[in-house]
Order: structure tokens, then sequence, then C-alpha cells
């Protein structure tokens, strides 16, 4: 096996820490650029370029002082209320790491008895490893500093978003241009800081365990995957806990605001309101983002975990080894250039330019990632190796690995334009639904149920064809870096997806300020693109989520020593069949909690409607901040038995029924998990849409549904009230089940073989 | 091996035709007993035991002759639309098994080159076996007699159902506990008729092959599998194009009955009246017993090929080897016994006895079974014997067979109830549901789509029991007896589930015969009862299914010379990835199946109450033969696409990706069907129930819902509907799309082991 690698070792250890960096300088520059716009009320608005430019548009309010203090006022609320729930999360977040970092080390530690003495290797035959207490202890240190990263980049996420709405909102007075600008690179913010910081920190920890780890690259990487579970429990909390939050919030604000009392949304009279905007800074942005932060961090330690064992960590090749980074470093050099396509190099100037604007971020970032993938593949492999494939080893070429990448990348642009198929109104699929309100919710219902299965098809399609090319090329290895080649235009996907809570936010201050008509119609269309690009985001995490799960499944088994994972024992069917319950048991779960969350909602605001003299007519302010700790509060409750079902499935299973069993519900919980979470995504964006169909009554068909507040616009609504929690909680809380599960068994995989399967050991 | 068996081979060829025989004789006589309720209007009524019988209710309306003219004129309309129905559906599916027929023929008689030599046997070493050629020969004529078997058990019990509604109306004026004695006596025709009639066939066959098979046991059970085949291709057509037409009539019917032009359910104004109880006929009664008879005679084949290649079969011990035979012949006489304690032990005297009384039929059965399985299994097997198990021989105790059949018995009662307790809504869960319309259809719909996701956990882990079990005792043949263990009291399920759509029918009628209100409200005390012994017989179709098909997934996979289906593998993994998402496709094209043939439903009704001058007033009588044709041709149109994705995908997947790859399909279809199937069930069942809790009114908590119109029962009837389609067709026809791929590769196994996989082989 020849190690003939272009790139020098010492080239990599420069090339990983420089692009972070870099990508870190990007994300300051973004928000140093959109600290131009003043919200204070000090002084007047300079956007980037001054008021040199020419714009399209037509500038109006410019100089109301007013609007800007009121926007303020509204952008502290919703910021203080974001802050509030994030550092209770945080609370309840720091103490679950605290229980489970001592329980990781117990179990790992307990091993060889927490025995000091190094002890034979697993995989290099002859030679010693460290000790498995010093593996408990580095997984645990790894653990840590996984979730930390995560809290720290969401919580900077969260901040950015809250600190741009308002900015959007009074960019918005001088043209949609500048709006788009102001949000895209707040979005941008979020992208480049949690896709370098993630790539920095885990290259930090690789060469700092490395010092003690010396020559034990299998207990080294190892360790390394407590970074990996670390990301994807504080998603959990993002996810599941963000997900309940602004659902229950939403829900209830529609279900007294629209239903009942027939305000508006956003209406600022709603008690409702903020927490409904706060909602979607702590549900899509900091939720989102921890997300796909554990589902990078997962891929690149199951690559890591599985190189470990094969060719380039038996021969300590350097730089083949950090190849799953170099990927990630380059990710973020083609995401900066994508990036300046959006801001620099082109202007959006009118409403119909935006979603396009998006789409072409998607599509440049693809291409340019394909040839730095081509690159990365040429520079940093040798031409041969191998690769670990169920105790033994596979020969690979690096062009191979090159199409394992770029098939994952290419994967998720499919997933992507498929998901605006079925969930955009410009196509007729949701078209159709629209339509089908004529005979009431009942068959709206039908109908979008049926547009949600039906568009799992081809994602399903273009999932199994990359996991079978990488897998048949490079065995798990090769599932593992598709998996990393997905998540390598991160930066970009995050940018996009952070774009849309910002400008749904940024219309709802325009709104509570009392902002003009033509200035709310400019939020909106910036919104309506949003939506089409979080449910392409949405299908991208989904997409990305089981191709990680299942590099992870595949790491979890060569850890265990496991060779086969054959349906026809009994062990492995009924894992099979009762992990493909739990997604159904999990979203029974999840939805509950919505409706719960949101029933106590209901009732306060119901409260202080009637409690509250001058509520209604405008006279007196309404209590927001019992709304955002009703939601704060139940969001943190209700999220607990998920939560619990989620951490101690692996440990229950693994540790009473053994390795077998497990394999058997990781993979069952994959295969029926992701069907759910896309069906449920897409379902309730085709019916967010739908509805938005009707009320912007473009076409003549629109028209004819319509206006707001015609039958087919009330089974309309119906259905986007349905979709909420489908679309926002239970849908994505789903890749965390299955990733979560995954990347749990992979850390305690040495425990389980050691002392898993109790029940059938003594029965 | 000793082969001491108690029952000598003579008694067994004695007691499977005897007990089949009884069954139909008894069949014979229940319908005798109905038969004394005269519709004709040429004279009163004598129910069994004649007048001198004192009831509790008072008898009222018996001597308006009017009256019973008026149930014949309806009955007859509703016998010769489900005729018509059943005429076009049997031309289409005469059609189809003409196809599949000689598609069967020249796949299986290919393999040899349509040799007509013997052939060295596979799992016999040394030993010749018949040809290929005669094992396709007789394979389809096997397949062709199990579809004409299961459509004149179907035809039967359909007609058996439009004789006995009248009647039970009629008898309804007497008192409840006649018109229930009636329905029940009905619906245990097509129990007993389908149990023994399947049983019968079978015997006869295996007797009439064995004349050319001879000693070539292997050939003769292989060729058997056709009968599976050709039952549940059947079940495609009964299920899948029942479950539309009833849907489409049901929620036309509703859209403009009840919404538009708001006259009551069962209006003799509406159009599509009589296509609606025509639905209850051939969708509950002829689809559900050709599903039954589907998964009874598939469990069957499973049972006898793996037996076939097990001790039984190598030493040709004829006794054990028709083991599956003497437990369906016990379980026609255990389901005797059964019946009398519904009809003649004990009697119904008032409402609220009627749903202890049918519970207590499936308790007695259950308990009655599990002592002739016992009998069985002491009788009719050695104490020691061996079954194979992949590759290997596994060795077995009577003792542990026994245990295989009755935790399979066993857990389907536990699926019942559980099914029960989430459906009915004398619990909580459906109480839940209902109270949750406070809040609108939305809330409604999210708090009904948990519950069903909810309902699945409990079944799932009963379905992973019995299969850990009986796998683990005795491999596939183990799950194959579970699977009959099952179905053993299939003739009490059947007659139960028969009840229900009969008890509808019966209601409908009398309010289309415009009888007075207190037989109206028997006949819908009858109803509800069913209602719930439906959403049970729906539970337990669907858990006979997933063991059904597991067995035969065995059966397949064994025939295939598979010894392991490794999920650590590219090809099983992508199949288990896509299998999963098969069921998800199959429901979208059957949902918007039924949602096109409602609208075309739609379309018609109004066109009628628009055009036939004093048709609202009652002064003029709608065309119902339009609407039934309508139904019958939209449903059989609408489920050749579905219908094509079940046949087609083990054809196309086994041909082109091989046998890995399609036991990866089947795995996956299988762990996600039952779920969909199971949650989506009890979902719409939930929400049905709901409704009915609303309208009935009986505690104060549903008063205060109430009453019927209420915008807390309007939000109640839009979850009703979307659940009609949800219960009624994709749910229970997902047990065809897990069965029928199950047993289609089964039978094309020696096809695909031979020449399957041909993508792989030339790429």
């Amino acid at each position: 096996m020849s190690a003939s690698v272009i790139l020098p070792d010492l080239a990599t250890q420069v090339v990983v820490p420089v692009a972070a960096a870099v990508g870190i300088a990007f994300a300051v520059l973004q928000w140093f650029l959109v600290s131009q716009v003043k919200v204070t009320g000090d002084g007047g608005s300079a956007g980037k370029g001054g008021a040199s430019e020419s714009l399209i548009e037509e500038e109006e309010g410019l100089n109301d002082h007013n609007v800007v203090v009121k926007c303020a006022e509204i952008q502290t609320a919703i910021s203080e209320g974001a802050t509030s729930f994030l550092y209770t999360e945080y609370k309840y977040a720091g103490g679950f790491m605290t229980v489970f970092a001592v329980l990781i080390f117990v179990f790992l530690g307990s091993i060889e008895g927490f025995s000091t003495k190094s002890q034979p290797c697993h995989y290099s035959v002859g030679k010693t490893c460290k000790p498995a207490l010093a593996n408990a202890a580095f997984s645990t240190i790894a653990f840590v500093l996984g979730a930390v990263t995560s809290l720290v980049s969401g919580f900077l996420g969260m901040k950015i978003a809250t600190y741009a709405n308002a900015r959007t909102t009074l960019e918005a007075r001088k043209g949609v241009g500048k709006a788009f600008i102001v949000a895209f690179r707040s979005g941008a913010v979020m992208g480049f800081l949690l896709a370098a910081s993630g790539l920095f920190v885990l290259y930090i920890i690789i060469n700092l365990f490395g010092i003690y780890y010396g020559d034990d690259w299998e207990g080294l990487f190892e360790a390394i995957t407590g970074y990996g579970l670390g990301g994807s429990s504080m998603a959990l909390f993002g996810r599941v806990g963000g997900g309940i939050y602004t659902k229950a919030a939403d829900v209830g604000a529609d279900l007294v605001g629209k239903v009942e009392r027939n305000i508006p949304e956003d209406d600022p009279r709603n008690p409702a309101v903020i927490a409904d905007n706060v909602g979607d800074n702590v549900g899509d942005i900091a939720g989102m983002g921890s997300d796909l932060f554990g589902s990078y961090a997962e891929s690149s330690c199951a690559a890591l975990v599985v190189a470990s064992i094969s060719s380039f960590g038996i021969n300590h090749e350097f730089t083949p080894m950090m190849f799953p980074l170099l990927i990630s470093s380059v990710g973020i050099i083609a995401c900066l250039i994508t990036t300046l396509f959006a801001t620099d190099f082109f202007e959006v100037k009118a409403v119909d330019q935006i979603e396009p604007a998006l789409k072409k971020q998607l599509i440049i970032s693809t291409a340019v990632m394909t040839v730095g993938i081509a690159l990365v593949s040429w520079l940093g492999l040798p031409y041969t190796f191998t690769i670990f494939n169920f105790g033994a080893q596979k020969t690979v070429h690096s062009w191979q690995l090159f199409l394992c990448v770029a098939v994952g990348l290419w994967a998720g642009l499919v997933i992507g334009f498929i998901t605006e198929y079925y969930t955009s109104n410009a196509y007729s699929p949701v078209q159709d639904v629209a339509d089908s309100c004529r005979t009431g919710a009942a068959t709206n219902v039908i109908f979008g149920l049926a547009l949600g299965y039906k568009s799992v098809i081809i994602p399903i399609f273009a999932i199994a064809f990359s996991i079978f090319l990488s897998f048949s090329l490079a065995a798990m290895y090769g599932v593992a870096v598709a998996a990393l080649g997905m998540l390598s235009t991160i930066a970009t996907g995050l940018a996009i997806d952070a774009y849309g809570p910002i400008s749904d936010n940024a219309g709802g201050i325009a709104e509570m300020a009392g902002m003009s008509h033509r200035i709310r119609e400019r939020t909106d269309a910036l919104d309506a693109a949003g939506n089409t690009t979080a449910a392409i985001g949405k299908g991208f995490a989904i997409g990305s989520a089981a191709l990680v799960s299942l590099a992870l499944f595949g790491a979890f088994v060569s850890r265990a020593g496991i060779t086969t994972v054959d349906v026809l024992t009994p062990n492995v069917f009924i894992g099979l069949l009762v992990g493909a319950m739990l997604p159904y048991w999990f979203s029974a779960m999840t939805m509950k909690s919505v409706g719960s969350a949101a029933l106590k909602m209901v009732e306060e605001v119901r409260r202080q409607f009637n409690t509250i003299p001058g509520l209604m007519e405008g006279t007196a302010k309404p209590d927001y901040a019992t709304c955002v700790k009703i939601s704060t509060d139940a969001s943190i409750k209700e999220m607990i038995p998920p939560g619990a079902l989620v951490m101690l499935t692996p440990l229950i299973v693994g540790t009473f029924f053994g390795v077998e069993t497990l394999s058997g519900v990781l993979a069952g919980a994959l295969v029926s998990g992701v069907q759910i979470a896309i069906s449920a995504s897409n379902t309730g964006g085709a019916w967010d849409n739908a509805k938005k169909y009707i009320e912007a009554g473009v076409s003549d068909h629109a028209k004819s549904l319509g206006p707001k507040g015609s039958d087919c616009h009330k089974a309309a609504v119906i259905g986007d009230t349905i979709g909420d929690p489908l679309k926002d909680t239970s849908g994505p809380s789903l890749n965390i089940l299955i990733k979560l599960m995954a990347v749990e068994s992979l850390v305690f995989a040495p425990f389980f073989a050691t002392y898993g399967g109790i029940l059938f050991k003594y029965i």
C-alpha cells in the first residue's frame, strides 16, 4: 500500500485551521456589515455603499424616527425572550450534560474495571492501546466540548438573528434588495460561524488528544466520537425543545388571535405575538443550527473512527486521515465564494429575483464544491488505500472516494429541488392541494397527507442511490464521506435557512411597528422565498441525517465487533420491527406535546384578553413576558418524555438485549424514521404554501379559491395549523431520533460489546 | 428422530375433511335460520323460537305491511348494486388471473428450459424431484384454485350479507336481541363458509397433487404455494378495489348530502345512498373476507413449504406435515362452540349487552382454541423433530410448537383489545380526541394523528414478542404457525366483522324505509358495537398479516437458497430503505384514488340534485344506479396503479436486482407497512367514534361538546371524513401490500434464484 500523498502533513496542519479562521473572519465581517444598519434611533440608516446607489424601488418612511424607536423596542423584546428561553434551556441542558458526562465516564471506564493499565488493541494486532479509563475520560471531554460548541454556535446564531430582524425591517424601507442583503448576511454569519467553529474545535481536540494518545489512533478517534454525541445531544434540546416552543406559541397565538378574536397575524394586541416571533428564532435558527452541527460533527466522527482502523489509521498517514476535515475546509472556502454571488456579484432588484437568487446559491455552491472535492481527493489521498469493511479490508482508489463525496453532495441538491417541487406553490402539487379546499378541510387534509407520502419517493431513491454507490465503493467510510459531501456546503445551506426566520421576524416587526403596507409587502416577499428555502433546508437536513446515521450505525457495528446484522435472526428482526415503531412513538409524543403546550398558551392569551381592559382596542399593552415564560416552561417540560425515549432506548436495548438487537433497532428506526420525517415536513410545507397561494391570489385559479376569509381559505387555514407541528416539530425532530440513537450506540459500543445483552445471557 | 405420533395418518385423512364439512354444514344451518325471517311481504316474520318468547322490549310496527315491501325494495337495490360491482370486479380479476397464470407458468417453467426431465432435489440430497415444468403447471393450477375459492367465498359472503341486512331491520321491530341474532348468524355464515372451504380446497389439492408428486413432497408443497398467491391476489381486488369503492361512495355521499344539502346520513333522497350501502358490503364484507382468506391460505402454505424441507417432509410423516390443517380443523370446531354462546347459550336482551356479547366471543374462542392447540400438538406431532432453519436443521419439541401457535393466538387477542382501547369512545383516548374538537378541526386532526401513532406501540410489542418466541423456538415454521394460531379463530373473527356492516346496512334500510325512531335507535346500537368490533377486526387482520408475511419472507429466503440477509451489505440496505418507502407510495396512491373517485361521485350527486325536479322535496326518485356505476368504474380504474405497484415490485426487483435486494425490500415494507396500517386504521376509527361520542351525548362531557351541528361536532365530522380513506382504504390495503409481495416472491423464488439480479450480473 503506497502512501504517496501530494499534500504534505505540515500543509494539512496549516490548511485546516486557516480555513476555519477564514470562515470565522468572514462571519465577523458579515456581522460588521449588518451592524452598519442602526436601530437605536440615534441616526439615519447607512447601509453598505451609502446613499449613492440608485434603487429601482422608491424609498419610503426613511425619516420616521418613531418607527425606528418602535422597531428597537420590539427587537429588544424578541431578543430578551429568546435569550431567556435559551438560558432556561441551557440550564437544563447543563444538568443533562453533567449527568450524561458522568454516565459516559462510568460506563466506558468500567470496561476494564477502571484499570489504568494499557490494553491490547482491537484492530492493530499485537500492539497495545491506551487504557479504557483514558478513553472514558477523553470521550467525556470530547462530549462536553461538542455540546459546548453546539450551544455557543446556536446562541450566537440566535443573537445575530434577533439583531438582524429589525435591521431587515428598516432596510426594507429602502427597497427589497437592501433588506435581502441584510437578512442574507445575517444568515451567513450563523452559517460560517457554525461550520468554521465546528471544524476548528474538532481540529484542536484531535491535536490535543493526540499528544496523549501518540500512536494509538484507534483509541484517539474512538474518544473523538464523544464530540459527535455532544453536538447531537444539544440538538435534541434545540430541535425538540425549540420545535415545541415555536409551535406552541404559533398555534396558541393563531387559535385565539386569528380564530377567536379575528385579528391578523403578528398583531401587537395578541399577547403571544412576541413568543411567536421568539419561536422562529429558537426553533428555526438555533434548532436547525444545532441539528446540522450535530450531523456535521457526527459524520466527521463516523468517518474518522472508520478511517482509524483502515490503512490511513494503521499506517499513520496524517493527511488522508484528515480527509474529512479537508473536505470541510474546502467547503468553507467554496461557500465563501458562493456567498459573494448573492451579496456582491449580483444584486436583487425586484421581488421575483429573491427566490432565484437563493436557489442559485445552492447550485453554485454544489458546482464549486464538486471541483473542491476533486482537488482534495487528488491532493489529500493516496491513489490506492484500504478501508475497513466489517472484518475485512477493502481496496479503494482515490477517484472512487471522490465519487462517494460527490454523490452525497449532488443527492442533497436533488432532494432540495424535489422538496421545492412538492412544497412551493409555483408547481401543481401544492396547487392541487389548494384546489381540494373547494370541498372543505377534509379533502384538503386527505390530499395534503397523500402529497407528503408521495414526496418521499424520489428523495428515498436519491438517498438509496448515494448509499448504494458509496457503500459499494468504500463501505461505511464511503457512506460517512457521502454524508460529509452533503454537509460540505453547510455554511451556505444554513445561511439560506436562517435567512427565512429573520425575514419572517422582519415582517412581524413591520406589522407590530405599524409600518406601511408597501414595506410589509416587501418583507412578505422575503418571507415567502424563505418558506420554500426552509422546506429545502429541512429536506436537506433529513437526507444528511439518513446518511449520517447509517455511517454511525456502520461505525457502531464495526466498533461492537459485529460482522453481520442478519435479518434472519429473531434478535435482529424484532429489533428492526420495534425500531421502525420508535418514530411513531416519538412523533406521538412530540405532537401531543405541541398540543398540550399550545392549549396552555391559549388559556393565557384568553385570560389576558378577558382581564386586561382596552387590550382589544389597542389602548392597553398585553403582557408579552408571561406568554414567553409559558412557552419556555412548557417546551422544556414537554421535551422530557421524547428526549428520554431517544436517550434511553439505546442504553436499555444495548444493555439488556445486546448489540445485535440494537443493530436491528437502529436500522429499523433509520429506514422508517426518514420516511415519516420527509412526509411530515413536506405535508406541512405544502399546506402552509397552499394557504399562502390562496391568500396571494396571483393566478386566476388562486383568485377563484380566495380571498382571505372565504370557505376555501378557512379550509386551507385548518390544513396550515395541522401542518405546523408536523413540519416544525415532529418531522424535523425525527432527524435527532435517528442520529442520536446511532451516535450514542457508537460511543457506548465498547460497553455493550463487553457487558451487553444480559437478558439473553441469563435466560 | 422418532416419528411416534399418536394420531394415525388415516385419522388425519378423516379429521380434516370432516371438520371442513362440519363447518360448511354449520354455515348452511345458520343461513337457513336467517332465511326464516321473511322480507317478501307475503307473511309476518317468524324468527327462531316463534312468538312464545317474552321480550323485554316492546315490539312495534310489526303489522305495517308497507314497511316490509319497502325494505324488500331497498334490499334488492343494494343486492343488485353489490352483485353488479362484484361481476365487474370479477371480469377484471379474471383477466388479471389469466395473464398472471400465464406469467407464473412461463417464469417457473423457464427455469429448466421447459424440460420435462426430472431434476435433482434442492434439499433432499441425492434424490430426484419432479421437473420444473410440472411445478410450473401445478403452481398455476393452485393459483387459479386459490383465486376462485377466494372469489366464491367473497361472493357468497356478500350475498348472505345483502340477504340479511333487511331481515335485521325487520327483526329490530321485535327487539334488539332478535336483530342481533340475525345479524350475527349471517356473519357466521360468511365466517364458517370461508374458513371451511379454504381448508377443504387446500386439503383436496394436496391429495390430488400428491397423486402425481408421490414422494416428492418438496415439489408438491412448493406448487401448493400458488394457492396462497391466488387467494392473496384476489384480496388485492377485494381490499383495494372494494376499499376505494366504499369510501368513494361514502365520502361522495357525505360531501354533498351532509355538507351541501344538509340532509341526514342514509337519506333516501341522496342519489349516492345505495352506492354507500353497497360499499359496506363490497368493502367491509367481501374485502375483509378476501384479506383474511388470503392470510389464512398464505400462512398455511408458508408453514407447509417450510415443513416439507424439515424432518416431517424429509421423513414423509403425513400427520405432522398436516399440522397446519389440523390446527385449522380444530379451529372450526372451537369457533362452532363459541358461536353457540352468542346465539343459543346466552341471549342479548338490552342494548348494553351487545358489545360485551361480541367481546365474549373473542375471549371464549381464544380460550377454547388454546385447549384445541394443546390437543393437536399432543396428538399430531412427534415429541421431537427438526425444522429447517436457513441452511441448518433445528431440533424442536412438540410443546414448543404449542407455544408458537398459542402465542400467535393470544397476541391476536391482545392486539384486539388494545385496538378497542384506542378506538372505542368508552375510554379516554377517543374522549380526549373528542375534547380537542373544542379548539377546532385542526387540533382534532393533530390529536387523532398522535393517537394513531401511539396506538402502534403495544401491538408492535405484542407482534415482536410472538415473533421472538416462535422464531427462537421453531424458526420460520414457528412464525408461520403463530400466524395460523392468530387466524385459527378466523370463523369467529369474520362473523364479528361481517356483523358490523350488516348492522350498518340495517340502519340505513330503517332510515330509508321511513321506520320509527325507536327501531333506528336499535339498529344504531347494533351498528355502534359493530364499529368497535370492526376496528378490532382490522387490528387483528394487520397483526396476522405481519406474522404471515414474515413467514412467507422466511419461506422465500429458504427457497431462494439464501442463508443470511445482512443489513451490512449495500444491496440489502437499500432494499430495506426502498421497501420501507413502498407503503408511503402505496398509501399516497390509494388515498388519492379515494379522493378522485369521491370527486366524481360528488359531481354526479350534484348533477342529480340540480337536474331532477322534486328530488330535494322527496317527490321524485334519484337515479341510484348511475351512482353505483360511477363508484364501480372509478374503483376498478383507480385500483390499477396501486395494484401494479404491488404486483410489479417483486418481479422487477427480483429480476433486475436479485434476491438479496428483494429480501431487503420485503423486510423493509413489512416493518414499515405494519406501523402505518395500524396507525391509519386506529386514527380513522378514533375520529369516527369521537364524532359518534359527541352525537350520542351520553355523558356530561359528551353533552358539553354537542349537540349535532355544534362547532365541536362540525370539527369532529371533518376528522371523520379524513379518517374514512385512512381506516377503510389505505390502512387495510397495506395488509395486501406486505403479504402479496412476500407470497409472490415465494412463488417466483425459483426463477429469481436462477435468473435474478441481471443488473448486477452485467454491470
